[in-house]
This record gives structure tokens, C-alpha cells and sequence, in this order.
């Protein structure tokens, strides 16, 4: 049956190319003597545009769009994120930019912040309050925050997983402990949230050196600023909730009149503190303070009679931050949107999360404004720039828009194209995205030269690093699925089921462990790091900037949209199989038949001969390709999982009720699994009916 | 602000006006040499063509329709019911019939029935059980039905409203009673929910003389078959739960391998059991077995000691029920729908009830379809005829074919026609629909010639029954609004905000109080009691034809939907009037300020200069207008209130959340009060942002 699935949306993905190819042939031949519309509507991609758009785009005006962002630290709602605004507003607003317009949207969100009058502490204490250690307030200079305290012994819970909270409460008892993690592994929320249930009373989390400085510690000749390396005072800072957008006005958008839920009812949060820490001050708590069990205690004999002491002051206070957006206004389609966006707000400094993006994104727009400007171009659909507000805070920007403008948003967006950081190294591209976009990522990347590298392109250099093998296409590079919440992209995808991608310049995995760049979310994320140990002359930042613009050109021009649906039926049959493979082990476990998985699909007839050729024709077909991944939404059908609505082809619903009855063993748990193979079914059946049938 | 809002829906009204003139002209204009495409696009509707069409509906062949389809009670999933599915199958799979594709489509869809070999009834008996009276079990013919029983003493609840049960409560103890409430003014299961919370143990429910029959009572000269109204024991079928479609797949289409909740999880059915009796039963029992309190408890002094025996022998079982569809594909735009429906099943012969909608429906069919098979015609837009099963048991068919085709359907469909009884009585039509919808069914029944009537239009005859005077218009004929869920249109509105109308031929209200035509849902609703009672030559169902026929017509062929925002904008403010007048009462006792009904609207600067005509214009003006409602729908909003995810104009959210914080008083009651002012403020913006600017 699944087969039957497979073969029908690859059957229709031939028809749509045989109708792409009759209908582009039927429109450009027409035109002569005909009204002036009838040129405009059959417009594609001009090629010799794109060539001069990826000439244009300069690496030294990328610099200088960092130099000038990374001035003021610029944390979401602070005058250094206002300082940012003003200066989007500025260069985007300039009547010699091109756009069309660009304007503020503001929202008023619930965050949480440090209390500077009140500073939060981690220290170490003996029964009689004497204290032992008191852990870094601030960072260490180079060049240039609760009530009551929580107290209680130390307790080592590796990276703070589920099964490293089971395994530690097998030998010791965990209850009104306080533990220490690393980062990775769980996400930061969850080391709090999994160890609530143990009694444990506090958190903390640092940077492993071994995750991500390959080992090195120094700061003698290893670190910062003497190679990328983190300090061993940095400290990873990072949004500590489970849900996007503003807590207080959960699918509304927040504007300052829209009904706040009470903040005792906000979901989300893990239930005590946690504060992340640097590493210097881990290895003294971890060596020195860590309560081991048993062989252990030895070690740290009278130290163990201490307690470690968090004095957590943070407050919460709801508070405007800005979204800025800028438009370039389509000349064919304007109501067909291709959105390319990029938050604005840091921790600190933020030079490379997320200024670089930012930098990037005012170079494509510089760019392709001057082509505006100067007569030589108009996009055929709509471009919207969007600078998002409080990303770090939990994505909030990107998701009040989406809540904001659900329906407009829902109805005529072809593509989301998310740069954040846009260089994490510069050894090749990494793309992540909905299947169908591979191929425009790929068209784009063959275009552009690699950085640092004689007549080899983007793609051809990429293909060394991440590759697979394709049953239709060979060896291609490797694109990633756009699963999580990591980035501004996920109430598009997520919320509003938006064709969406994520373009960067990324590491050699030959060459290093680190999870992440080094200086991620610390104050050693600077302008001076970035230009010297990440990307120096900027040509990286360019590379990711040619190519995310040039596909950025071709969904907004392209006559037909450039969205490939046999890549998307190939992908769906990857998943599909995993699913399968789940569902297999289920059925013979649990239910007599497999009738829940028979997705069935009918031989419709797709109305080739029906088809004479007109701008409405290729509107359909594009309308088709566009709502593709929309036609995977089912709004209802995840009650408990807070803003998702899609029902994406990697069956997210499906694999958390797998993985949760897998682990219950219980009968209403496999009743969910089997609920979730009802949905996706039913979304497969949906999504096949868009592409197979018109009617 | 409000003001704020309409001014900008009206401007914007305004400005499409004037881009429809500009657009259409730019278009015709510029046939001649071009490709024949080009002429395509730009066709709208041809009056000639409308004459022919409303000049070929013809009365007899409707009522020949009639008389085929009520040969035989056609209950859902009966074989009756399975006759009529292949009688619409011969008519629309002829090859002669000009439609492009007929199919039927199953569902297993979960109903409860009477158990024929052991019918339910309703016995009055003794103490000793001796049986005092029976309820009769079957209707009396003139020309041509749980384990234990409930048993209690009666009382008398009038309509079954929350305020009758309690009024009751507080002369006699409700504990352990069967109460006898008569239909109207709360729906059917409402009756026993509403009665659940006293202790009530069973329902009986009648329909008054003084209801339906205009006092009338007696069938010796009175009621049918000597006039058209109700015989003493007709009973009033009816489905007894409060959610529409299939009980055991909410929110899935109810797919032979689809998912099932279990049965004890089913929310929306009644708690107790609930009988429909004949009037003759009921005030057998009213007068003589009712236990009243204090006064009246000498009128009935040895009876009240009889209890009243519910025997209900229901069972649920999972049955197939088809929709049968029918299509007649677009010519230019074959991906946008018209889609015109009514549901096939009745409870008994169902002459009215839906068997003249459905003999409308096929005349429609068989003439729209005569003008494509010759040659003369093909709709610009795709036309769907929908023939739905099981209605009757809560709207099942309608249902799960939106649940099935969710993103398919709300993504092209342009409108939604209803016309499920086309004829309640022969004085005039009668029509509701989304604002929007106004204006092409007044241009529509103003063609049309009112039956009986010499040289008067259907709308001339209208305005004189139902008016109302329009700020913009003057008096005009009062156009109802789809708020419940009373036929199939409710999927279409509430569900997926779509655009819709129910049209009818209906009552003189001079003339008769009958809460609905009197044989509605009985044995009497038959052939003979249509063609000498309701509409004796079918001219009136004609009528309806005629006008439903010409709507579906003008929706489908318009170059510009004929859908009008400037009427929603005046609709708008009638129910912005009232929500404001509750929110000021709420405002002054219970918040302070009154932000939270600030609806803001941008000073946008609609695009006039920017537009260059062509059909991608056109169709970008037509997909605002379509999705003009959609544009209210928030998925999310409605999370207590099954199968609603549209935020309406009538605000149905704001409505009952005000209506439970008035009656409670509680402050967390009023904070949803505050809650749906946000989520209604922010569903005017969407529809505001989808209409005035187009970026």
C-alpha cells in the first residue's frame, strides 16, 4: 500500500514537469502583438540577473555591517538592541535602498533577566555558611538571578538525560541535591525538567571542554584569544524554556492589549533553577565538592559536608521588543511571498550569533535593492526581509509574526529562507529543509565559488564533506530535516507548515569536536573573534550570502516555482520506512492487522488533456508545489505539544507517541501510536490529493 | 478605534471596486491577435446563458425527482438509503449527463438505532407494575424504539432549558424524575444535558399543538391528510448529540482503518436517555400522570403514585454510509471550487426533508450538465455537486468529507451552497449566508419570476416578508446568518471558514406559528403530503432552483467573484455594536481600562499605483474575497468547543464565553470574556490585513 503511495506522488511529480515544460513553452511563445501583460506573466529567471547579483554581493561590506552591528552588546529590549533597530530602520527606510518599505513591529513579551542590583551567585558553603568557593560573576576580560537560595549538595548527573538522572538515583539519593550537567545531550530546559521528579532542587550546566574546545583549557596559549578555543571563564548563556514564542499570550500575537494568561499558568518552564557556569569554576565544584557514592567519597571526605548554594535573582517582566521588516514588492504575483529572515537580538556581543546572519542579510538586501533602484529588476512574487526581535528568549519575534498574520501568512507564503549564524566556520554549506527544496539549494550552490578554493563551486566542495546517495540522483550533498526549534524557523514550519530552509557556512568534522563554535552565546562572541578566527575576510559569510540570495532570486522569479516534489516523495519514502520499521514490531505486538497503515491512495487520472496553457495554469501548478507542505497540517491533532500543527513527513506526532509507549508499555499509550498512524496516514492521503488531483 | 477598523474594511472595499472596473477592462480589451488563452482568462458571466439556464428548470422533472426518491423510507445505511445513493449514481455516471466524473465515497461512521425485535417504549405503570398506559410505538397510518428500564415518577420541564430545570427545582425534588419537555428553545440533546445535573433519569420529549399546528389537534378534520399539519401521533425524530460528525474519529475522516477512540470516551451525547413521543401521548400523560407539586396534586391524586417506564433498546454500531459526489470541471481555473450540497438520508420517506432539496439539486445537475455535454458551456471554475449520508444523525457525510480533504478544500474552495429543504412553504425565499454572500443572491433572485405571481421578482416578493434597512443600501431583504449548526453547511462555516449559504422557499409568518413545517422528521413527510401540502405544481421549489442555480452559476463564472467586503463591513458593525455594548457593561465592572477591545488597524496605502492588469491581478483579487473569511478562523481559539475553529463575525467564541461569566460571576470566567476580545480583535486585523494590503 505504502508503495502505491510512493508511486502515485512520483507519477504526479512527472506529470507536473511535462506540464511545467508544455505550459513555459505555450507562454513564451506567445507573447508579439499581445498586451503587455501577457510578457510580464511568462517572466523567469533571468540569468545574466543572477550573475550580477553574485558579483555584487561584497565581502567587505559584510565586515563592515558586522563592525557596525557588534558596536553595544545588543540582548533583546535593551538599548543596544534598539540601537540595532535604528540602525535596520535606517539603511532599509533610505529612499535609495530600493525597498519598497520597511518599517517596526513591536510586541510586548514576557522575559526573564538577571537583576543587576542583585547579582546571581553560585557558591560553595560549609554547614556554618563559612564559604568555600564562589563561582565567576563575569567573565574574564581580554582585549577589551529567586528568593530564598536553594541549598544542598553537589551531585555530578553528566549531560542531565533521563537515564543519567535513573542511573545516579540508583546509588545515591538525589532528593534536595543540587546537580551539575554539562551542556549537550538533553536540551537546556530538560536537564532541569528531567531532574525535578527526583527531588533535586537546582541545576547547574557548563561547557565541557572536552565537548568544545577538543580538550584544550588554557588560557595561557590555548584559548581565546589565542586560537577560537573557549576561555575557561566563558559561560554559555541560553533561553531555559520548552515553548517558542511569548508565554503570556500563547497562539495570539502580543500586542499590548491582547489578554495575558496568569504568569502561575505559563507552561513550559522547568519547575527549579538552573544557571549555566564556565568550566573553571565546573572542574573546581565537580574535583573538589561532588558527593560521590561509595569508592568516591574517599576523594573529597571532608568536603562532602558542604553545600552548594545557588542565590537565583531573576525577574520576569513583560517588555516591547521589535521585529524590523522590509519589503521589496513583487511585480507579477505581489500576494506570493518569499520571506528571508534572520533574528537581531545577542546575549552579548553576538558576532557571530546572530550578527553575522544579520550582516548578510543587509548585504542581499543592499544588493538586490540597488537592482530595484536602478530600474534593472523587480521580483516577479514579493520578498519580505524580517529582522525578528528576542530569538534567544524562545524565538519570540518570528513567532508573534506568524501568530499575527496567520492566515495571510498561511495563504500566500511560496518559502521561508532563515540565515542566523551564517558562518559557524568556513570549511562548506550546510543546508537544512523541507525535501523539496534540495534542488534550488543545489542549483544556487553550483553557482557559486567555494571561498579559498580555485574553480570549485559551493556545491561541488560541499559534496566532500556531507554527502549521500540518492536512488534518483547518485551522490549529492546532504541536506538536513528541519526537526526542532533551534531557530527562527519554526513557527514557519512548525505553526504555518511553510516550505522552509537553513543556509550556513560550517566546520571540517575532520578537524574538530566542538559542538558548537566555541564562543557560542559568550562574551567572547566578539567582532575580533569573528574576523580573526572564524571567518577572516568575510569570504565565507559571502559564500553563504551568494548562495542563500540566489535562492532567494529563484523563488521569487522562477516562473514555475523551483520546489521539486519527486525529492519530497523520495524523502517521505526514507521516513516512511523508519515508520514502517516502528510500525512493524508495533503490529505484531499489539493489533491482529495492519489494516491502520494501509494508506490508500486512488488511480486519479491527472487532467493532461484538460490542460490548455495560461498564466492561471502555471498558478495552479505553483499553488500546488507551494501548499505541498501545508497539506501535511492537522491543527488538532497535537493537543499536547505546545505550537505544533503540522504533521510534517517526519512524523514527529507519530515518533513521541512511539517512543512514550515504547517506554509505558501501556495499552492507551500504543492507542496513541496508533491515533498518530491514523493522522499521518490521513496527512499522506492529503497531501497526495493536492498534487494528483486539481479536482 | 472599531471605527478605525471598519473604515479601513470599507476603504478597502472601495478600492477593489475600482480594481475590478480597471482590471476587467484592461482585460477585455485586449483580446484579438493574442493567444486564445487570452481570452479565456478573461470570460465572465454570459447573461444568454443564464436566461437558457433559468428558462430549462422545470418543475415537472423536479417533482418527477421527487417521486423516485421517496418511493421508499431512505434512513441512512438502510437498503432504502443505499437505493437512492445508486439512483444519484445512474443519474450523474450517465455518459449523456455532461458531468466529467460521478463517485460515491464511504465512511464507517458510528449510529445508534432502535433495535427492531425489541422496540423501546414508554408505559406508565403501578406500584405493582400493573401497565396504566402505553405510549404508542408506531405513527397511525392514514393513506398509505437500553437494558434496565428507567423508571420515575413525571414531571413536567417546558422546554428543557437550563432556567425550566431549575424553576422546577425549586418546588419539587427533580432526583429520580423522567421529565416531559416539549421541542423548541433548547436543541434536542441540550434537553437531557441540561436535565443530567438534577437527577433526572429520562427525557421525553413532544411537539406541542401550540408549536406546530397552530392549536390544531384533532385528525378527524383537522390534521393531515386534511391539511399540512401534524397528526396527534407523529413523533419528531431527531438526533440526540450535541457534536457533529462521526463520534468515534473526531477530527479524522472516519476511514475503514482509521483510528477509533473507545465508545466510553465519546463526549457530546446526552448522559441520560431521551424518547421523542406524538402529542396524543403526551398529553395523556401531562394531564394525568404528571406529579405536580402543592396546588395541583388534588387533580392527579391516586396517579401521581404511577411511575413512568422508559424501556430504550438502542444499540451503536459502526455502518457504511456514502456521499455521492458529482463534478463538473473548470475550464480556467479548475482549482478553485463551487461546491453545492444537500445530505440524501432522511428519517422516514423525507418527501421535504431532504428529498425536495435533493430533486432541486438533481434538475440543477441535469440542466448545467445538458449545456456542457452540448457544447455551450463549461464553468470558468470547477463545479462539485455533494450528495451527503447521514446528516441526520448529526451531520456525518458533509463532515467527514471536510475532515478528509481538509487543505484541499479550504485552500480552493470559493463557496459553499446549501440547500438541503428547498421548500418549507410556498410564500417566499428564504436565504442565509456569510455576509460577504448578500449581493449575488439578491442579483440572483431578482432574474428569477416568483411563483403564482404575475410579473413580480422573487426579490420583490421577498423584501415584502423580510427586510431590513441598510446604510448602504436602503431596504433590502434580510439576509440570515449561519451561526448554528442546523444542516450541512455548518463543516463548511465553522470548520473551514468557507464561505457559505443555505437557500430555501419558506413560510408566511402571518399566516401560521408552526415552529417548522408541521410533518417535519415524522412518518407523514411523504410524497403525497409535499405535492398537495407544501408545494402543490413544484413551482416553488423551481423558485429555489432557479435562484440557487443562478448563484452557483454567477459564483462559478464571474471573472471577479461576485462576493462583496463592503456588505461584511456592514454586517461587521452590527456585531461589533454588541459586542461593544457586553464589553462596555464588562469594561466598567471589571477592568479598568478599556484597551483590551482596541482593535488597531494600520494606516496601510493600498497598491493602486502599482497595479499593471492581467489575470494573476484578477485572481489575486479573487483569492482575497475567498479567503475573506478564512481569514477569521483561528484553530486554535476554540479549544472546549468541538469541530469550531472559526472566529466568525457573529463572535460565537466572545458570545458564550460572556453568557457563562454573566451567569457565574467568577473573575477567571471573565478573564475569557477578556480572552476571546483578544482572539476576535485579532481575527478583524487578519481579515482587515488579508484585504488591504496586499504585502
Amino acid at each position: 500500500m505504502i508503495k502505491k503511495v510512493l508511486i502515485g506522488i512520483l507519477c504526479s511529480a512527472a506529470v507536473l514537469t511535462l506540464g511545467i515544460l508544455i505550459g513555459h513553452f505555450g507562454i513564451t511563445k506567445s507573447s508579439g502583438s499581445a498586451p503587455s501583460w501577457v510578457r510580464d506573466v511568462a517572466k523567469d529567471v533571468d540569468e545574466s540577473l543572477v550573475e550580477k547579483f553574485l558579483s555584487e554581493v561584497d565581502n567587505i561590506q559584510i565586515q563592515e555591517n558586522l563592525r557596525e552591528l557588534t558596536k553595544v552588546p545588543h540582548m533583546a529590549t535593551t538599548a543596544g538592541d534598539e540601537q540595532t533597530v535604528k540602525f535596520m530602520l535606517k539603511r532599509w527606510q533610505d529612499p535609495e535602498s530600493g525597498l519598497d518599505q520597511a518599517w517596526r513591529e513591536e510586541y510586548m513579551v514576557y522575559l526573564s533577566f538577571p537583576d543587576p542590583k542583585n547579582p546571581n551567585s553560585v557558591t560553595v558553603v560549609t554547614p556554618s555558611d563559612a564559604v568555600l568557593h564562589t563561582v565567576r560573576e563575569k567573565e574574564k576580560p581580554y582585549t577589551a538571578d529567586q528568593e530564598d537560595p536553594e541549598v544542598g549538595k553537589l551531585v555530578y548527573a553528566n549531560q542531565g538525560k533521563p537515564s543519567d538522572y535513573e542511573l545516579l538515583n540508583r546509588t545515591i539519593d538525589l532528593n534536595g541535591t543540587i546537580a551539575i550537567t554539562r551542556y549537550g545531550g538533553a536540551g537546556r530546559a530538560a536537564k532541569a525538567i528531567n531532574a525535578a521528579p527526583y527531588g533535586i532542587i537546582g541545576v547547574l550546566v557548563y561547557t565541557d571542554p572536552l565537548d568544545i574546545n577538543d580538550g584544550l583549557m588554557s588560557d595561557i596559549n590555548e584559548t581565546y584569544p589565542h586560537s577560537w578555543y573557549l576561555p575557561p571563564s566563558g559561560v554559555e548563556r541560553g533561553s531555559f524554556k520548552n515553548h517558542y514564542g511569548d508565554m503570556l499570550t500563547p497562539y495570539l500575537a502580543a500586542k499590548e492589549e491582547t489578554y495575558r494568561i496568569p504568569a502561575k499558568n505559563v507552561t513550559g518552564i522547568p519547575p527549579i533553577p538552573i544557571q549555566p557556569i564556565g568550566f573553571e569554576d565546573a572542574y573546581i565544584l565537580i574535583c573538589l565538592f561532588v558527593c560521590l557514592p561509595c569508592c568516591f567519597t574517599l576523594l573529597n571526605l571532608n568536603l562532602c559536608s558542604s553545600d552548594v548554594k545557588l542565590d537565583i535573582f531573576n525577574y520576569e517582566e513583560v517588555r516591547s521588543s521589535a521585529n524590523v521588516m522590509g519589503v521589496i514588492r513583487g511585480s507579477v504575483e505581489p500576494d506570493r511571498y518569499v520571506i528571508y529572515g534572520n533574528h537581531r537580538d545577542s546575549w552579548v556581543h553576538g558576532a557571530i550569533d546572530p550578527s553575522s546572519g544579520t550582516s548578510v542579510m543587509l548585504e542581499l538586501s543592499r544588493v538586490l535593492g540597488k537592482m530595484v533602484k536602478q530600474g534593472k529588476w523587480r521580483p516577479r512574487r514579493s520578498i519580505i526581509f524580517g529582522s525578528w526581535g528576542a530569538e534567544e528568549f524562545g524565538l519570540i519575534g518570528s513567532a508573534e509574526y506568524t501568530e499575527q498574520y496567520f492566515t495571510k501568512l498561511s495563504e500566500r507564503t511560496v518559502a521561508y529562507i532563515n540565515v542566523d549564524i551564517a558562518v559557524f566556520a568556513n570549511a562548506t554549506l550546510r543546508a537544512s529543509g523541507m525535501p523539496s527544496v534540495q534542488n534550488v539549494i543545489f542549483t544556487a550552490a553550483k553557482q557559486v565559488d567555494a571561498p579559498g578554493l580555485d574553480s570549485m563551486s559551493v556545491y561541488d566542495n560541499w559534496i566532500q564533506y556531507a554527502n549521500k546517495t540518492s536512488p534518483a540522483h547518485g551522490t549529492i550533498p546532504r541536506v538536513g530535516y528541519l526537526s526542532g526549534a533551534g531557530s527562527d524557523y519554526a513557527a514557519f514550519v512548525h505553526y504555518l507548515g511553510i516550505t522552509s530552509m537553513d543556509i550556513s557556512y560550517t566546520y571540517d568534522r575532520s578537524k574538530t569536536n566542538a559542538r558548537i563554535y566555541p564562543a557560542y552565546h559568550t562574551a567572547y562572541d566578539t567582532f575580533d573573534y569573528a574576523s580573526k578566527f572564524i571567518d577572516p575576510g568575510f569570504t565565507s559569510h559571502q559564500a553563504t550570502g551568494r548562495t542563500a540570495g540566489n535562492i532567494l532570486i529563484r523563488l521569487a522569479d522562477s516562473l514555475v516555482l523551483p520546489l521539486n516534489c519527486s525529492d519530497y516523495a523520495e524523502s517521505l519514502e526514507e521516513y516512511l520506512k523508519t515508520a514502517i520499521d516502528l510500525a512493524q514490531s508495533y503490529i505484531h505486538r499489539h493489533i491482529v492487522t495492519s489494516s491502520a497503515f494501509h494508506v490508500k491512495i486512488n488511480a486519479y487520472h491527472p487532467p493532461l488533456s484538460h490542460l490548455s496553457f495560461s498564466p492561471l495554469k502555471v498558478r495552479m501548478i505553483n499553488d500546488q508545489l507551494m501548499l505541498l507542505d501545508r497539506a501535511f497540517l492537522n491543527p488538532l491533532a497535537f493537543p499536547d505539544k505546545y505550537g505544533y500543527s503540522a504533521g510534517q513527513p517526519t512524523f514527529p506526532g507519530l515518533a513521541d507517541a512511539y517512543d512514550k509507549a515504547e517506554s509505558s508499555g501501556q495499552s492507551n499509550d500504543w492507542d496513541k501510536v496508533h491515533y498518530h498512524l491514523s493522522v499521518l496516514s490521513q496527512a499522506i492521503d492529503g497531501a497526495a490529493h493536492m498534487l494528483l488531483d486539481v479536482i
